[in-house]
């Protein structure tokens, strides 16, 4: 798997293909910078997030498979933000062109149907909640009787920030939801959890480490924060720190993957979703770890040794969400109150136009002496004070 | 001077012009992409250090004034990494384009000539070792005479890690020192200092603010390794950081200056040199501060409030130079101790040749709970298992 000669630097360096040139990719390059890392992102969009801090940018869609065999071709190493491209191909392009893919192809299969990455999940002995397939209304139906109500439909491939997730509150339901879903689908038993958290875990060439386990609050099935630590007992922190490793087992490929879990109000631990990348509950880690998800994510795919995941004091991460109407040119302001505040740092993501609950950025208040509750606090404050609306 | 409407990001965002495109320029281009502002560099080398980092690149001399102007006509703030320019050509761009540029030109004229600059401090009440300026042999031999051998004969302009710095050990050496100055020089008392420290100190709209002493090792006038927080008294420290502030208080302009002190076996604080630009004595504070030099400079010249300069635990940073005897195409080997210590990060500045003592990139070891001392020995320890030179 990995070259036995040691590693090296030279000039230019080691290439990283990346597919899809948004946030993530803008973070991955800036985290590439330092290591002599170059990357090389594939986009649709001219001028990407990424596209002014990475090397270079091709265009073409997340899933032309010319393009990604364009992009594997300059790279020494191919990876992906978005999870899009078709299983199949990126095998075609890895065998043909040589260029290992991290994660592996088939992780992506597995993870892309929901159904599927549960089973194999469950077969692993990792914690999930009550699931099964459904084909018709009759079987949620069923569902909800031996769950309980309400139950989750959830859409098997394509969902994410909530979409493609739809709560049935009652067998009467059953049939607008699964038209709400439009396809292949699902049903779990809702999970009454008492809170969202998740691990950012790293699998490297011979090992797995995971990064402090961050708590998540959602408004509207969207990340506004994520509080490191979870506010959780330690026996739990524990518990999802193991679960999150025992997952990357199941995993075959190497790089960063965000593992969010639910933790029960008995402190019970069930896995929610995989993303085989980094993720937004990882973004706390660029200020509040030793190394950032995006830096292992660079060290793991190109089969280096990975960082240290130790946290450095507490951390709370927001999103900066669109907070208009319609579609605008972006225009984020006043920036004087988050640049002023000590434990404040900004993230940028570079998009031109801002949109209803589009993440545009986000802030990250880190101290070494300072609660997550204080921080916390001033996160939110942080955020009142900024707006993409106009100003009177 | 400063805008009084509110900051606001977009993208594009605000555009820094760098005249240089070297490791500073590369480090100031990956600090400015997390807070959406894009870096364009100027630099004759095509594919120099910045640029796969950088948003664009042109193509130009450091002094080329017409190249000047097409990046000041391109950019909101013009800035530099490297002092070539000539400060009237600066002028005239300035007021030409209406870009402006920081720090001012006029602080460039003074820091340029070492002589004119020295005349500057000592008016303003900086302590200076005894210095003046020499026309002949005969000059030198009076300062000897006056201050003591042995004496350091300086070129007033032009000089950088230690080029330019001759040391004068006797009346009979005179001769010889001003042959090998070959232009205008100065002559100043040999500083019989106990220990090299220097302050990065950032000028804001309407602040000073200082980072933490750091202790500076040199080897053949080469920096060698820093050591924060330096090893000197706490008054010693604090009088270093007061001495940093009073010359910033000279300067006209904003942004990071740094500033190379003497410590006296006395105790006293002694000012060495001035460098109107983020300095290497400063790469420590990217994982060592809470605001890193780079993006204080983005912060500082952009007219943006200024960051935390906090220290987040002891560390040292050590450069990595050319091992080889002849010039040849840059590869570092092996990364592997290097990459798999905890307390350690690197740093690789994207030169496509390495030279004797050429500056490639460094390594910062940082830790909470280690002492510099120990930080120290890592840090040697790491670089002496890498090398450019072959391997058996």
């Amino acid at each position: 798997m990995t070259p036995s000669k040691p590693t090296k630097l030279t000039t230019p360096g080691p290439t990283l293909g990346v597919v899809g040139g948004g946030q993530l990719g803008r973070m991955l390059a800036e985290a590439a910078g330092p290591l002599g890392v170059e990357v090389v992102v594939l986009d649709p969009t001219p001028d990407c997030p990424a596209s002014p801090v990475a090397t270079d940018q091709l265009l073409g869609d997340f899933d032309d498979e010319a393009a990604i065999r364009t992009l594997a071709e300059r790279a020494d190493i191919l990876t992906f933000e978005i999870e899009l491209a078709d299983q199949d191909a990126l095998e075609r392009i890895e065998s043909e062109t040589g260029t290992p893919v991290h994660p592996k192809p088939q992780t992506l299969r597995t993870i892309h149907d929901k159904l599927v990455q549960k089973r194999e999940l469950e077969d692993a002995g990792i914690p999930v909640p009550p699931f099964r397939a459904v084909e018709d209304a009759a079987d949620i139906r069923e569902a909800i009787a031996d769950y309980g109500a309400p139950v989750m439909l959830k859409a098997r491939t394509g969902g994410y920030d909530g979409r493609g997730n739809v709560p049935v509150e009652g067998p009467d339901d059953a049939e607008a939801a699964l038209e709400a879903v439009a396809g292949p689908a699902m049903v779990e038993a809702f999970v009454d959890f008492q809170r969202e958290i998740s691990v950012i875990a790293v699998k490297g060439t011979d090992e797995v480490r995971t990064f402090p386990v961050g708590e998540n609050i959602h408004e509207a099935e969207i990340l506004r924060e994520t509080v490191v630590p979870a506010r959780s007992s330690e026996d739990v922190l524990e518990r999802a720190q193991t679960v999150a490793a025992d997952v990357l087992e199941v995993m075959d490929g190497r790089g960063v993957y965000g593992i969010e879990l639910f933790e029960t109000s008995e402190g019970e631990i069930l896995l929610n979703e995989i993303a085989p990348r980094p993720h937004n509950s990882g973004h706390w880690t660029i200020e509040g770890a030793v190394t950032s998800q995006f830096e292992q994510h660079v060290r793991a795919v190109l089969g280096w040794p990975l960082g240290s995941t130790a946290r450095r004091g507490q951390t709370v991460m927001t999103n900066l969400l669109g907070d208009v109407e319609d579609p605008r040119p972006a225009e984020l302001r006043p920036l004087e109150a988050v640049l002023s505040q000590p434990e404040a740092h900004l993230h940028w993501y570079g998009k031109r136009d801002v949109r209803p609950l589009r993440k545009m950025g986000h802030v990250t208040c880190n101290s070494e002496g300072e609660s997550v509750d204080s921080l916390l606090e001033t996160a939110r404050d942080l955020r009142e004070t900024l707006t993409f609306r106009d100003h009177q």
